[in-house]
């Protein structure tokens, strides 16, 4: 159900229309149990009447049986864009099942970006079999965007663009768009003006195009400051520069910087996605979105971000394990420990995690790295001084010593100011170094505040306690 | 600089272009010692030459003091797209010093949707003051966005807008579009397609116009399966929708569904980027991108979600000293014990940050959340039974006692059962009684992978070992 055919629209419509976003589960429930009793005919018609999105969303969220079924009997009425659509990890699966010239069919109805994205993760002697089955034209650009870097621009444009000189006039263009209507993309915004040599020197908004009178020459009405991306040029500083100049379309040149695609916005948004996704789940420790990942795929990928964590926390107790004899006499310190090193470990991920952001935004440079070290430091000190007082109180009263509450306090403060400082150094750290700040830094800090936790604490007591 | 400006333009040109991203370091550098040095007149020039995301950069970089300096002096010297750019918390204080009339100045140059995002986090009596000093026009166009709800499509939306009927042929279009080409938006991309009611019936994307003949009657090539928005759905639906159906541009329509306006991709991709930012900073408990907050505000801010995981860890402690008794008998348990309960709180994490992800993206419905929540669930047996065994025979060999390590096997296994079962679920069910599942899954999973490991584990040890 698409919004407009909402039966009325008053400001309550909220919740209504988040309901109608994707296909609903009565509908999904419908086509499982036609599925299930058979009815292929009935279904083929209902398969078909779904948009692309709804189809994507069928086949992402039925069970794996019966997506095989659907997959196996419905595949000729699926529109192209479903595969290129479908969550990458599923696709694969997918893809790999179909047989190559099944698979070829698909690709050559694709937009060359979309045609590339669908075969780039497949096994490689599969994606030579499709390569085989494709026109020579269609084989001739894949192999092309195939040699260019993963996560770069050049696997990101496409190669269908409209290009002219900048000598020619409004009237001559749009004379040249009606005639060669039915070779141009799809769909296009900007006009792309080049040399005869096919170097860049401007860009055309259609809307500039449409606004002037015929006689106009294209070179008065152009954008100048046009941002051309080298092929070579990763995909996430490709987001960036789009996301900073606000741009629509950007030409792709070669090494020659000659003219060989454009990125368009909405190959962009699909980057910040991954991107912004791809930064959370790995603070997390996961890799890639692992939703459709089978149970023990999932399973061995998740172990080893766990192993490291085990050989942090085995750490942390290598340090408990050293005031063993204070413990012994007074267990109160092995009740209260857990909480000043979780408190380091959450007032850390804090810091850590606006470092992080602020890295993959390029809000952090030279400038003000040191600043906002600074910042984060402070703020643990602060913060650190509160709940100093406020566990300070409870575990004086709790266990009757106001001593163990001086203590508590003492190494919450250590604590709070360590976990801002490697909080935000860390990451900061790690990128410096070349490193990626999303992937380690959660690991580093961890054994920060653990190990800073524990000994401060365990350490203090031992000193004034015991 | 930009891009196309590198000298040489090589394959390994990857690491030049993204230092050529933003302003660099040496440049904000001389900035500085010409703003100390009070060399007024070489610096208005310098920061003239600046591009609108170079100046964002300039003014967000700096130090506070620099900033004021540079903010006094030279506000008139800045494009009035550079406030809207800026962090919002730093434009707010920025504007905030600023006369209402050169505010008022500032936001009559914007287009509505970032003029209105301009004024919107201001004090009311700030932006009454500045809404008096707007021409006529201006103003009611402002006071009607600030009607709509906060994060509305009504306040996304722009208000210049290109709007034909569809009995209108290609000529007439694009000689109504010369003709008028002067108060047209600057930057438009799709033509809606209107009745006299002002309903709407379709859209024309620019490039059909410009490939049709002048015969051509405009309902002919009208796209007509627009994705109309009411102006009172969330923004999150308004991105998801673009997403989705990959559109550039969708008209906004009021309760009678009359068209008031257009939201247009960019200020969608602004939208993503700011969801997925508020998702990984809510995980982490952090409010909003705090980066450019003054200390204090920020210490506060996040001293609330440091104390909800107080209480956490006291609950923690509490379970805890139900075993002292037994600690004080095998003071092992107290070296092993945050183990057992870390290892819960990361193979947690990583469950509850897929589900997370999969909700904000909408791939979670009743179709398929118990196959999540079942899948996290053997995930986690899984990756329980592998770390049982290692930590197990780590504990045997470390406390010469085997049935020490029989012990935190099997409290492994149970804490890793539930990491993956409350990782997942949590988030769901948060998400299913309207709670927001980013915020407050990570506090719940806390307590329960705290409060089943050290139970689990000193309970098992109460039981077989003393």
């Amino acid at each position: 159900m698409s919004v407009q055919e909402q039966p009325s629209l008053t400001m309550d419509l909220n919740e209504a229309a988040a309901e109608s976003i994707g296909l609903s589960d009565a509908r999904i429930a419908d086509i499982i149990a036609a599925l299930h009793e058979g009815y292929a005919q009935d279904l083929s018609g209902l398969i078909a009447s779904l948009s692309t999105s709804e189809t994507v969303d069928l086949i992402q969220k039925i069970g794996t049986d019966d997506r095989k079924v659907l997959l196996d009997e419905f595949t000729d009425f699926f529109d192209p864009d479903v595969f290129s659509e479908l969550d990458p990890d599923l696709r694969r699966d997918t893809l790999s099942e179909m047989e190559a010239h099944k698979v070829a069919r698909i690709v050559s109805d694709l937009d060359s970006d979309d045609a590339l994205d669908l075969i780039l993760n497949l096994d490689p002697i599969f994606q030579k079999e499709i390569l085989r089955k494709l026109s020579a034209k269609d084989r001739v650009t894949l192999e092309e965007g195939l040699t260019f870097p993963e996560d770069s621009a050049g696997r990101l444009m496409q190669r269908e663009f409209v290009a002219i000189p900048k000598f020619w006039t409004v009237g001559k263009t749009i004379d040249y768009l009606r005639a060669a209507a039915e070779d141009l993309p799809d769909d296009f915004r900007d006009i792309i003006i080049i040399d005869p040599a096919y170097h860049v020197s401007g860009e055309l908004p259609l809307d500039r195009l449409v606004k002037s009178k015929r006689s106009e020459k294209i070179e008065n009405i152009t954008l100048d400051t046009t941002h051309t991306v080298p092929a070579a040029m990763d995909q996430e500083e490709v987001a960036m520069i789009f996301r900073r100049e606000g741009l629509s379309t950007a030409p792709v040149i070669d090494e020659n910087e000659r003219l060989i695609g454009v990125i368009t916005i909405d190959d962009v948004i699909d980057v910040i996605d991954e991107e912004a996704a791809e930064d959370i789940l790995k603070l997390a420790g996961v890799e890639g979105g692992d939703l459709y990942r089978a149970v023990l795929s999932t399973t061995t990928s998740r172990f080893k971000w766990l192993f490291v964590n085990l050989i942090t926390a085995i750490v942390a107790s290598l340090v408990i394990a050293m005031f063993d004899a204070t413990i012994e006499q007074l267990v109160a310190l092995a009740v209260l420990m857990p909480i000043v090193a979780s408190m380091g470990g959450n007032a850390g991920t804090q810091a850590l995690t606006v470092a992080v952001r602020a890295l993959a935004t390029k809000e952090v440079s030279e400038t003000n790295m040191f600043r906002i070290i600074w910042k984060e430091t402070l703020v643990g000190t602060l913060n650190g001084v509160g709940f100093a007082i406020i566990m300070g109180l409870i575990a004086a009263l709790w266990f009757s010593s106001p001593l163990l509450g001086f203590v508590i306090g003492a190494a919450m403060i250590l604590n709070l100011i360590c976990a801002g400082l490697f909080g935000a150094g860390i990451p900061i750290f790690l990128n410096r170094i070349g490193a990626d700040p999303a992937l380690a830094s959660t690991v580093f800090l961890t054994t920060v505040t653990d190990v800073v936790g524990f000994f401060g604490f365990l350490g203090l007591a031992a000193l004034f306690l015991v």
